[in-house]
C-alpha cells in the first residue's frame, strides 16, 4: 500500500471509469423497490422489496460477469475475481434494508458504492491480484427483526447463527422463514459457507449526522463508532380510577417514569455535551384517559465516544430509577453494551491522504451511528469512509446526499479498495 | 314524604321482602355474560355479551309481569305500573356495560337494586301510586363508544341524539349500526320515545373510592358529584437518529411531555390535596428504541369538587405547557368541562334517615366518579346511594362488594322510592 500523497497508476486508471452519473442512477433505481409516497424508501430486510432489490443487482452482476453469491446469513456477495483467487479477499459494502421511514442513501450507497467499484475496475480492463467483493448485509437496521446488524454479527461469529434465525418480527415470521423465501426467489445463487478469512472490510455510509456538511469537507475518515448501551426499564404500578383514587395513595407508574426520564435527561445534559440519551420507546397500559397507568415500559439508547464514561452513567442508572419509583416497582435490564472502537490508523491515514490526492476536502470524523463495520473490525482491518449528509437528517424520507459526494467517496473507496487489492 | 327518623307502614312492609340472596344471586348470573378467566368482566356496551344480559333480565321481568321498553338511544326501562299510570313515574337505576377490565359491580349494582326493589314490591302485594321504573343507561363507561354517559345524555336532552348514533368503535362500527343489532335480538321489546317526564331519580352505585369501608360506614348519601375537565395535548417535535443527532439540537417530543407531566403534577399536589390530575393516555411516535420520538399525545383528567378551583388550575394548563415545549410545538385541546354538582338536600336527609331508622351507619359523601345521575339531576330532583368498595378498587377484575352491603343499599333504596312513588 503506497503511503503519503501520491496513488498508483493501477489506481489512477481505474478513477478514471469511477461513473458519477451511472451510480446516481442506481441509487434512484434501487429507491423504487419499498419507494414511499413521500419520497422516501421503506424496505424492510428479507421483505419482498428487498427480494426485488436483490434480483435487481444480481441481474446487472450478472450482465458484468461478477460472481453472486449468499450465505446461511442471508448476506449477499459480488464477486470481482483476482488473479489469485485463493487469497483472501478485500470486501466492502454495508446494507441494502431501510427503516421504515427511511431515506434512499442510508445502507444502500455502501453497497452500490463498492458495487460501482467492482464496474470500475471491470471497465478499466483491470484485475487486481486479490479478489474484490461488494457486500450486502442483512438486516442492518433492526426494524423488521430486532436488534439489527444480524448478518454481518454473524459472519464476523459475534452472534449464533441459530439466535438469528429463531427471532420474528411482529408478525411472528421468523428469520428463517423469511430467509427461506428470498432464497427461494434465487435458486441459482450459489450458498457459501459462513464467515470467511477477509484481507480487509472498507465501507462507506452517509454521515447520518451533519458535521461535515458544517465544515465545508466532502469525505470523513472515520476514527472509530462510539459506544452504545441500551435498556429496558419496566416501571410497574397500580391500575385506579382517576376520579376516586386519592392522589396520596396512587402508585402512577406514569409520574414515575416520566420523573425518570427527566432526572436521567438532566443529569445527562450536565455530564457531557455529546452525551447521547434517548428514550425512543415509552409505552404506557392501560393507556386509558380515565385510568391511573398500571404500568410503562421504556427504552434507554446511551451512546459516547469513551467508554467509561458511557458505562459509568450506565451503572448509575439503576439507583436513579429506584430512587424516582415512588411506591412503584421498577427493574433496569441492560441489553446492548458495546464499548467505543477505533480504527486501524493505518487504513484511516490512508484514506486521508487518497482524499488529499484526489482533491476532495477531508477530515477526520468519529461515526456516533453504529455500523456493519463494527463486527467486521473485530476479524479484520476495517476503515469507513463518510460523506454528507445534508443537514444530518438521516433514517427520514427527506435525507439527502448530493451526487457529486457520492461520487466523491465512491473515487476514495476505488483508490484504497485497488490498493488494498494488489 | 314523611321525615325525621321514621318509615311508613308501606315501606316496613316492603323492606321485608328485600331479598340480599337473590339481589347477590342476580349479580353473579349477571357477571357471566362478558365474564373473564381473572374473575372481572368485559361487557362493553351494546356489544352481544350485554345483549345476553339484557335477554337475562328481560325474562325474568316478564316472568315478574313488569313492562318492558326501550328508547332511541338503547336505554332499557322495567316498569311496576302504579295506581295512576299517567303521573311521572319514580326512576332508578345505573348502567350495565363495564370497563374492558371491569368487575361484577360497578354500574349493575344500580340496576339489579332498582329491580330488586320492583320484585320486593311484587312481592309485597303492593301497588304504588305512581309506576316505579328501573333503568339500564347506555354506555355509561365509553369505553366502547367516546365519551360514555350517552344514554342518560341523550334521555336528559344534554347531547343530541344524531350526535350519539354518528360516534363509532375502534372497529369502525357506529352506535346506530351496533343499537339496530341489539333492538333486532327484540323484536317484541316496544321502543317508547325519548325522553320522558319524571318525578325523581334515585342512583345506587359502589362508592369505587375507599371512604366507606375506611369509615365503617355501610351507606353513603351521596352530597354530589366533582367536576371534571378533560383535555388532549399534542407535543409535536422531530424524529431523529438516536446516535447521531446532538443532543442540543434535538426536538424531543418526549422530553417535552415528561416535563409538562412533571410540572403539572408538582403543581396539582401542592395546590390541593384532593385535586385528582390523571395523565392516563400517553402515547408515543414513532415508539422506536433508537428514534428521537417526534410526536407524543397525552390525556389529561382533572378533577375537583371546587368547580373554580378546577377551572383555575385548567385554564393555567396551555400557558405552562407551551412555557416546557423546549422547540417542540404543542396544542392542547379542551374536550370536557363540567362543574361540580350539588345533590337537593331533601332526598340526600332523607337518605341519611332512612339508613339511620334501618340501622345502617350511614355519611354524606361525594362522588368523585362520574355518574349518569349527573345528567338525570339537570332534569329531575336527584339523588345517590353509595355503598362500600372493598380497598376502592374499581374498573379493575378484583372490585369486591359485600352481599349485605348490596342489601343494605337495596333497602334504602325501597323506602326511599317507595315513599317517592306514593
Amino acid at each position: 500500500m503506497p503511503s503519503g500523497r501520491e496513488i498508483t497508476p493501477e489506481a489512477e486508471r481505474i478513477l478514471g471509469h469511477v461513473n458519477g452519473d451511472r451510480l446516481w442512477q442506481r441509487h434512484m433505481e434501487l429507491a423504487r423497490f419499498g419507494a414511499r409516497s413521500d419520497g422516501g424508501v421503506d424496505r424492510q430486510a428479507l421483505s419482498a422489496e428487498e427480494i426485488e432489490a436483490r434480483a435487481h443487482l444480481i441481474g446487472i452482476a450478472r450482465a458484468r460477469g461478477f460472481g453472486v453469491a449468499t450465505d446461511p446469513a442471508g448476506n449477499l456477495f459480488f464477486r470481482l475475481q483476482g488473479r489469485e483467487p485463493h487469497l483472501p479477499p478485500v470486501l466492502s459494502g454495508s446494507h441494502m434494508d431501510s427503516q421504515p421511514t427511511g431515506g434512499r442513501f442510508d445502507g444502500i450507497y455502501g453497497v452500490l458504492a463498492a458495487f460501482e467499484v467492482l464496474e470500475a475496475i471491470r471497465d478499466a480492463g483491470h484485475t487486481p491480484r486479490r479478489s474484490i467483493e461488494a457486500v450486502a448485509w442483512m438486516n442492518e437496521e433492526g426494524s423488521r427483526f430486532a436488534p439489527g446488524m444480524m448478518g454481518s454479527e454473524a459472519f464476523a461469529g459475534v452472534r449464533p447463527l441459530d439466535e438469528i434465525l429463531g427471532v420474528r418480527d411482529a408478525d411472528g415470521v421468523s428469520v428463517a422463514t423469511a430467509l427461506a423465501a428470498v432464497n427461494s426467489a434465487f435458486p441459482d445463487v450459489p450458498l457459501r459457507e459462513l464467515g470467511q478469512p477477509i484481507e480487509a472490510y472498507v465501507e462507506a455510509h452517509i454521515e447520518q449526522g451533519p458535521v461535515l456538511e458544517a465544515e465545508g469537507r466532502v469525505v470523513g475518515a472515520v476514527t472509530g463508532i462510539q459506544g452504545k448501551q441500551t435498556y429496558r426499564v419496566t416501571v410497574t404500578g397500580e391500575e385506579a380510577h382517576a376520579g376516586t383514587k386519592p392522589m396520596a395513595e396512587r402508585r402512577d407508574a406514569l409520574i414515575a417514569a416520566s420523573a425518570m426520564v427527566q432526572r436521567l435527561h438532566a443529569i445527562a445534559r450536565s455530564t457531557a455535551e455529546d452525551l447521547m440519551l434517548t428514550f425512543g420507546r415509552f409505552t404506557v397500559s392501560p393507556n386509558a384517559p380515565s385510568v391511573v397507568p398500571a404500568k410503562v415500559v421504556f427504552s434507554i439508547d446511551l451512546r459516547h465516544f469513551d467508554t467509561g464514561l458511557m458505562q459509568g452513567f450506565g451503572a448509575a442508572i439503576p439507583d436513579l430509577c429506584a430512587e424516582l419509583a415512588g411506591g412503584c416497582g421498577v427493574v433496569v435490564e441492560p441489553l446492548v453494551d458495546a464499548p467505543s472502537l477505533v480504527f486501524p490508523e493505518a487504513l484511516r491515514d490512508r484514506i486521508r491522504d487518497i482524499a488529499a490526492v484526489l482533491g476532495h476536502p477531508v477530515m477526520d470524523l468519529a461515526s456516533a451511528a453504529g455500523h456493519d463495520a463494527r463486527h467486521l473490525h473485530a476479524i479484520a482491518p476495517t476503515a469507513m469512509i463518510f460523506i454528507p449528509c445534508h443537514q444530518g437528517i438521516s433514517h427520514h424520507p427527506t435525507e439527502r446526499a448530493e451526487p457529486e459526494h457520492l461520487h466523491a467517496g465512491t473515487r476514495v473507496l476505488a483508490a484504497l479498495l485497488t490498493e488494498l487489492a494488489g
